[in-house]
């Protein structure tokens, strides 16, 4: 559905100051800097989770939005020391392998001959032949992506393993590059299953295996210092800017405020955190009709308690949340806006968009616009809306200890900032709402989709 | 200089046997995948350096080289656990650093305030400002390189520091990419000035360092378990394809056989030992008028012992060494050729080049053509020759854990060893020897100039 540029439905003035507030301020990019150099990581349980809550609040307050915490009980895993490596054989030298446990593995060592496996499916099929071995998880994601092919083999590929009596998993790490950096991300077992050791090798560990495999005999050790703890207490960050004639109606804006260890989390999602506060910031001076609520979410990385925390308190008001948008693909600049709303969505909200023909954006796309933590008002059949990004970049550093400040663009993220802001001040001005679609039979997700790089 | 096509002064056969050979037969690729995958790290002392002195020896044998080793003492310097962190202050959280010791530095534990240099002449101004403190060497070595112009802070910055009273240095990496991936290299002590403990931080943590010092003041500790063990028996290996009318004149090929230990140094240097290997494997066949010398140096990163201990050993000889080629500059496919031979040099030797043109070479440039081995034949006025390669990517990974066999493309590999063979037979077969040059007056360096990326 094509903008109509013709149309001035949209208050100029206001999106004049939005625009260019977002653009010209930087504030975006000083609030992520704030967050990612002076808080850091933020898995759910650890300190720096609990500064970033404690951080929002304030940030929000000094904002003029009325802010609250509303608790969750999350996961507590920590990761703890950890080291790996090829062991010597009769055709080739030892090498340490770069490794990291995935989120959520059980510690432990485990030490065996490896067997290479490239989907579910070959996993369960090596059966007995896997008993006591490493299972090297391969694929073929690459330069160009495929994220959302092969996150399954992380997710589910240890809990498989373990059923057919691994010792152990190792996963060529998700990932578009690599200078010998592995990345994490959740793995979830079955609950029936053995639970095994499972860590993600570096792109190049994974091909110098794949070469000594050709070779001959592999086997590799490697032990895990990671551990569960008591489940801990935390809070989604829930902030409003009250709607001036409609403040039960609600747009909610969300991005998760926890990210993986190893970085600090400046892509994933720092900066959905920065774009949606910002979006919050600017709108609180423009008094919108309905009332727009930035929600930080604790927990998506690994378990999803604020998701699912928030749809579970606010059952109630869920048929009057007219629209829902996460943020949560990076720091690249916006590239389109879809709308999941049932067939007319698009079209009711395109003559409203015509500002973001200024940031690039010409189209209003119908389609799949959800995300892992809002996936979860799916079945309160909310209209979902996402403003996508650049994702050039974006698996180079996923879940790696380089995903740190400098690879954000501070122009590209305030042009982000900026496409959000016109979006959610739309979805609460237009005098009708966006008609809401069927609900998704799924209640929620263990994890959320990551959007594809490409 | 151009080519001539039009000339077929080099025998045709002879080049369609030494291009077709290294195209075709993935010879140097799979020798390199040996080296880097079967044999690993090679630091001088250690026990993959050992390791490859026999392969390499053996290999040549195998090709049907005359091969001996040449013994030199080499120094032995070992890394063991490194660690550091930027501590909490009271408007930061602590961060850890991705670090590696620079090679040859004293071991131990450095904690104090960071306080930042650019130049070798900045950290002499910071006199007493830098006692007791981290001195922070930081730069503008970016995608386009400027590793030759920033080298200097490597090799010298931690011995200047010292000398002002600093208790360690943290070197930004010399690199042109980085996924918090930290690149060593050697430094060397000024005899009489305090040993310091230095390390390079990668690319994301220098930035993070300058970030935070814009807020305020900035403390750091790391320590490092490196230390220096007494010098090492080791060797060149040295292997001729004798000549078969002029076998005293000699064209000698080098490459160092020995690496960094962060990774398999499949580019620094594994390339260019496969590169003069798969030449002279395929010279051996050609029967040329001159001796071909193939010398693989060990020693280059951290000493040069290789290089001087060849020069030394072979004084008497040196003015029948007619020329000499190092092949230290990756894997990328072959560039240009350069000579340094006087100014007729060039225009002696264009003529026999013409093969190369099948290979995207049309041009011998008079220019600078030493390499850090060969550098110490120049006061005996041995004409050098340089095969110059496409550098884009080497700096990605050099001296660092990323330095690993899937960095290499066969096809380019292949590509420069056949430039090589073409031009060390010319070189071996053309009648008049090149005119030799002026001596250079620097009897050596203590490291040489690896060739910068742009």
């Amino acid at each position: 559905m094509l903008l109509f540029a013709a149309l001035l439905i949209f208050p100029p003035d206001v999106a004049q100051r939005l625009i260019g507030g977002a653009l010209s301020d930087g504030a975006a990019y000083a609030r992520l800097a704030e967050l990612s150099d002076t808080i850091g990581p933020r898995l759910s349980g650890s300190p720096g989770a609990e500064a970033a809550v404690k951080w929002a609040l304030q940030k929000f307050q000094q904002d003029g939005l009325s802010a609250h915490l509303e608790p969750v009980k999350v996961p507590h895993w920590v990761r703890g020391e950890e080291r790996g490596e090829i062991l010597p054989s009769k055709y080739a030298v030892g090498h340490p392998l770069a490794l990291t446990a995935l989120g959520g593995s059980v510690g432990g060592t485990a030490t065996g001959e490896v067997i290479e496996a490239r989907s579910l499916p070959e996993i369960a099929a090596l059966g007995e032949q896997a008993r006591g071995k490493i299972v090297f998880l391969n694929h073929t994601m690459g330069v160009k992506g495929g994220y959302g092919d092969f996150v399954e083999l992380r997710t589910k590929g240890p809990s498989e393993a373990g059923k057919v009596g691994a010792a152990g998993v190792l996963l060529r790490s998700l990932a578009t590059a690599s200078l010998r950096s592995p990345h994490t991300g959740t793995t979830t077992y079955d609950p029936g299953a053995p639970k095994i050791p499972a860590a993600a090798i570096s792109v190049e560990d994974a091909e110098l295996l794949r070469r000594l495999l050709q070779r001959g005999a592999v086997k590799v050790r490697f032990a895990l210092g990671c551990r569960w703890l008591p489940d801990a207490d935390s809070a989604n960050v829930v902030a409003d800017v009250r709607g001036r004639e409609l403040p039960d109606e609600v747009v909610l804006l969300g991005a998760h405020l926890d990210s993986w260890d190893l970085a600090t989390g400046a892509t994933d999602d720092g900066a959905g955190v920065a774009i949606v506060m910002e979006a919050g910031r600017l709108i609180a001076k423009e008094h919108p009709r309905r009332t727009v609520r930035v929600v930080l979410y604790m927990n998506e990385e690994n378990g999803l308690a604020g998701g699912n925390g928030y749809a579970a308190a606010h059952q109630a008001e869920l048929s009057k949340h007219v629209a829902a948008l996460e943020s949560d693909s990076g720091a690249g600049r916006p590239t389109e806006v879809r709308v999941h709303a049932g067939a007319p969505g698009a079209a009711l909200l395109a003559p409203w968009l015509t500002p973001l023909e200024s940031l690039g954006i010409t189209e209003v796309i119908d389609g799949e616009a959800s995300g892992a933590d809002i996936s979860t008002l799916g079945p309160a059949s909310v209209p979902m809306v996402a403003v996508r990004q650049d994702g050039t970049h974006y698996f180079e550093t996923h879940h790696s200890a380089a995903d740190t400040l400098d690879k954000v663009e501070p122009e590209a993220l305030a042009k982000s900032a900026a496409a959000v802001a016109v979006v959610a001040f739309a979805l609460a001005e237009m005098p009708q709402p966006l008609p809401r679609p069927a609900p998704t039979l799924e209640p929620h997700r263990p994890e959320g989709p990551k959007p594809p790089a490409h």
